[in-house]
């Protein structure tokens, strides 16, 4: 078993420790819960990569009715595109000159994929900067102006700041407005129900203020895209989002699965795992081979599947385990990640199980095409 | 600009960003500074590759007198001894049979590169299990008895509870009982000199009891290994610790710059930083393109490097930055990291910069031959 793909077909419980395993019977269960979710709310669902970084994941998003997925960054554009992603949408703001050519040629890889490229701005440097990227490269950049809805982060305020950029982009034929950004993200993580409505209630208005301003200034606005995880029923039901960017649905981890369920929207399984083993035993805890360095804790740590087990941080490659009952030497333990995204930076490869973590067997192994796409 | 190696040759202003940049000046008088002591206290010098995980770094330690360097993982032995580096200690425990078959493969590619590997277990199955693998492969491999001196991680309790496993190790023509691994991880952090000296005091009578347990059953201990950038001068200076582990020093994070001083210790500089980009910024705070998929965050946020700027975490790919002035749209700031080991297991690449951030020359490209080397 020295190779990767001498996995494919053998029982999950050969997979070496730690490893990323996607259990994809949940996995294909959350992403047909999606598709009939946009369906039947008659909205589009532009999930994002960021998550995943796989090509083959943002097709299969695509081929279950996504128009295209979103990014955060232009490697990740280029990893996604060069593997034959054909809508991709960089819902951030890319200000250096030499990005900025990469961004151009990713959207020309694009147009040649029957595809196109979007991107978002929020100020008057980054349209010019953009449009003299683009100038003469016989291609046309969508473009969305993102407006700040509470994340405090980037974004130009909401109402009519953003009608100068507007009509910047509007005067350079290479780039085409196409709505506005509007991305609340901690408001993904509010616990309770009703913090969420009320946070994203403030999105909605902002939103329409802006629309109210583009509007009277004379600009449509054709589209508005945002919303995640943790409040995307909220924004379909507003009336005024086009489009849902929502990623995590599709692996949910153990922070999502915190949240107070809201009614209005389905629920999701956990499809993403650490598998993990007991390297140390003592009377107080036990340790295992999985710290850190293998998942993120920037949402908190992981929680261990199915035993009663508390996981502590043991540091970059260990994880300590509390709890009356401690797994054994040589023990398998499955954890559920704090934070997806992140979590799936730290990998190469995805391991594809099929018939459950425990007795079920390697199908695929998905490759994280932009791991470590940070530029 | 699209092959890293393009960069050689190029002042850092072309490094596009985010990027991991190695002050290759202050690197090296870290290293210089380090040997010097080493040489001076008549201690050998063993480096945790953990930290940089780079073959061309572990032979540059090596070079500048280390006897060789510690991993964690099997597969960042395999990693360093594919390029080379052939004495490798794997400073934790290994069980899974499959790995410690790997285990031994790399033992005999060390034999052929003239070195020799090394390996710490705390459990009599270990033991065992070391011994089946290595069994008829015509190697001996090292084993070092690991001892918990506070850490409350791996290691059997100080004192007798060793003595098994010593015997176990004794009953194997493959294996060879080479000391103690006595590395308490915690201390390395306590702010004060008062703090770090109560702990190591309590790790060196532990280790002294352990070794008196261990020679009244017959059994003498070659070596005591251990120690960290935080605390190495105590160890040293114990006159029971014959090699020292310690690997931050080559880069100093944010996090060890932290503690108060201890004279005993020489001083360090910060070799390792982030560079990143303003991409957007507003009234109340710039935004740059480096998140915590670029910096590990589980020792801190990072600093900003000359600049009275608050980094404040954005998410996965942004930080905010906050201060009485805010730099411009497409500035670079130039981030010191919380914590090196995790932060350098984000990137593949190393960029080496000669001659200053500000106005130095790529030097060199350091790859991270070990990043993502899990198992």
């Amino acid at each position: 078993m020295h190779l990767l793909s001498d996995l494919l077909g053998r029982p999950a419980t050969e997979i070496d420790t730690p490893a990323l395993v996607v259990d994809l019977d949940a996995m294909e269960r959350n992403l047909a819960t999606m598709a009939a979710f946009a369906a039947k709310h008659k909205v589009k669902l532009r999930p994002h990569a960021k998550m995943h970084k796989s090509a083959t994941l943002a097709k299969l998003q695509m081929a279950h009715g996504a128009v295209g997925v979103c990014v955060q960054k232009t490697s990740e554009a280029e990893a996604l595109a060069g593997l034959g992603v054909n809508n991709i949408y960089i819902s951030n703001e890319v200000v250096s000159p030499f990005k900025l050519k990469r961004v151009v040629a990713v959207a020309r890889e694009l147009d040649d994929l029957g595809g196109q490229l979007a991107i978002a701005v929020d100020s008057l440097e980054g349209v010019k900067r953009l449009a003299h990227a683009a100038h003469g490269q016989h291609t046309l950049i969508r473009v969305l102006v993102e407006i700040d809805v509470g994340q405090g982060r980037c974004g130009v305020t909401p109402g009519s700041a953003g009608v100068a950029l507007v009509e910047e982009i509007k005067r350079h034929p290479s780039l085409q407005f196409d709505g506005l950004q509007a991305y609340h993200g901690r408001a993904q993580h509010l616990r309770s129900v009703a913090e969420r409505q009320q946070s994203i209630a403030q999105v909605i208005s902002d939103v329409k203020a802006t629309q109210a301003a583009l509007q009277a200034a004379g600009h449509a606005v054709p589209l508005v895209t945002g919303a995640g995880t943790g409040t995307f029923a909220l924004e379909a039901a507003s009336g005024v989002y086009g489009e849902l960017q929502a990623g995590s649905y599709l692996f949910m981890d153990r922070d999502y699965a915190g949240n107070e369920h809201d009614p209005a929207q389905p629920s999701f399984e956990h499809a993403l795992f650490v598998k993990s083993q007991v390297m140390s035993v003592c009377a107080s805890h036990a340790v295992i081979d999985a710290g850190h360095k293998c998942h993120a804790i920037d949402s908190g740590l992981p929680a261990v599947h199915g035993l009663a087990l508390e996981y502590a941080n043991g540091g970059d490659e260990h994880g300590i385990l509390r709890g009356a009952v401690l797994p054994a030497l040589g023990d398998t333990v499955w954890l559920i990640p704090g934070h997806c995204d992140p979590t799936v930076n730290l990998h190469d490869h995805l391991l594809g199980v099929r018939g459950g973590l425990g007795h079920g067997t390697v199908e695929q192994i998905i490759r994280v095409d932009g791991r470590g796409a940070l530029t």
